[in-house]
């Protein structure tokens, strides 16, 4: 695979440092401690929510949430942040309990174990779902999270907009209707704009929102998002061809097997590692009005296009 | 059954007139029109989300919400108290869905037509439900819902506690787990103050907060929404074991048939009924400092006591 760059130590840390403090805040929001109105916790739902979001993933989406608002100005150790972060990785992980459900993906592994229905149950799968994806928008609502209503707001809607029928869960029904299709080059790039990068994009896009950022500045991080989501997209394809299942931790190969369409298949493993390439570049030019400090962004980018796993 | 006090044609005329505005609200809300941030509205999803939130139902959480907000003094009138409306029905149409899945409770009549996974499939089932309790989110968060930003953002925290684990989610669960066994007053009384009761106080409640009441004023709407929500729940119970299929548009008898532990069944049907015009006589004594404004409002309670299907 073509040189994109290579990120640093630094980065390497700092997504790891960022992962801990968001399983240590999801740990904490999933904790038996009720909040007002909240009449019970179920134990049995909440440790299936527990069991789907902790100690797992990258955290990818709430890394780029929290340096994106860093990068626009936000204190980028402050509670809040990681309360917002996480809403968001709620969102991923709940997306990913409903994918796996036997009337959709029907996958029995997830991160090297297995997947909330076969941990649980479907009806505690379905429902562990649907506790995380509501959380996400009562973390995200909460004062603690941001101290104006009106970035809170804002962030609800975003997130709402990013995760419905309009984005990921629209993306789903996309996937799930396009099996054994031929779909045009275009269809996928929608396709999987909707699935896979809208919650990205707003993990950047949201940051910058957290961070109180003019509307340029938050352009640019949408636009950044929206870059490093098709990029994200592309390199997933690519590992679903070369990587193996110990590698990912789920099954591999299932494009192929599924007559999935994906870009790599209309473009081969060449031309989709050139324009993997570019789309880096792209992500670079993109940041450039924020010189060195959007480095950690921009390595992420780099990370995202050569991941293996 | 005992005379609970009868509500008026003036009462019959509000519900059904603002639930067809409610239906009109979903209607243009659910249309194909694009909203900022979509990227698209596949019709495969739209469609079940439609047929999912249209054409059924009394609307009687969005009454509640639309005549609790006027009560304290919002214009009931006006098109962002509805779309909020909107939003709460939302989210009682996606938990019809997902509670009709085979994983569930596994029904195929809903209101009189075939649940949505049987009118499409259950990976679309389960995605309308998704879409729907994420567009809840995305409606109530929306600056055409209401101007104030602080109200939005209140709103959307108390949609989401009342929805999810420690609310409408979490009773799922415990209904779910408790079949067969035999609970105390207690536990049926939680469970229901999450299943169901957690939502029709929602909706009493968050119109108080949509109209910018007064803490006392949204305490007030508060309690009286606990108390109609366990009148609701006392009054479908005693409707499970005397209702005719036809008269309800879904399975009864269910409750008997599941070992279902119910009010009903620990204290028999002359107690419940008891009970429930005691219900009634609570809600009356708590909105009497509002007088006669409140008068609606009451009917509702009488209205749900004694509905027949």
């Amino acid at each position: 695979m073509g040189k994109l760059g290579a990120w640093t130590v630094r980065f390497s840390d700092r997504l790891s440092e960022i992962g801990s403090r968001i399983e240590t805040t999801l740990d904490d929001l999933l904790s038996e401690k009720l909040l007002s109105q909240e009449i019970g916790r179920p134990p049995q739902l909440l440790n299936a929510m527990r069991y789907s979001s902790l100690g797992g993933g990258k955290r990818l989406r709430p890394f780029l949430f929290v340096e994106s608002a860093a990068l626009c100005g936000a204190d980028g150790q402050c509670p809040g942040v990681f309360r917002a972060a996480a809403a968001l990785e709620m969102i991923h992980c709940y997306s990913l309990v409903h994918d796996d459900l036997p009337a959709m993906d029907d996958d029995d592994l997830r991160r090297g174990k297995p997947t909330t229905h076969k941990a649980f149950d479907e009806a505690t799968a379905i429902l562990a779902g649907d506790g995380l994806l509501t959380y996400a928008f009562d973390v995200m609502a909460d004062p603690a999270t941001h101290d104006d209503p009106r970035i809170r707001a804002d962030l609800t809607l975003g997130l709402a907009r990013a995760s419905g029928h309009g984005g990921m869960a629209g993306g789903q029904i996309l996937d799930l209707t396009a099996e054994g299709k031929a779909l045009s080059a275009e269809d996928i790039t929608t396709l999987q704009a909707m699935k896979t990068g809208a919650l990205i994009r707003f993990g950047c896009e949201g940051g910058a929102v957290y961070a109180g950022a003019s509307a340029e500045e938050q352009t640019r991080l949408k636009t950044f998002g929206e870059i490093i989501g098709r990029a994200f997209q592309l390199a997933d394809d690519l590992l679903d061809v070369t990587a193996s299942e110990a590698d990912m931790g789920k099954k591999t190969g299932k494009d192929a097997e599924q007559g999935k369409a994906t870009l790599v298949g209309l473009y081969g493993m060449d031309e989709s590692r050139r324009r993997l390439e570019n789309l880096v570049g792209d992500a670079r030019r993109v940041l450039e009005p924020h010189g060195e400090r959007a480095s950690i962004l921009i390595e992420a980018a780099e990370f995202i296009a050569e991941r293996t796993y």
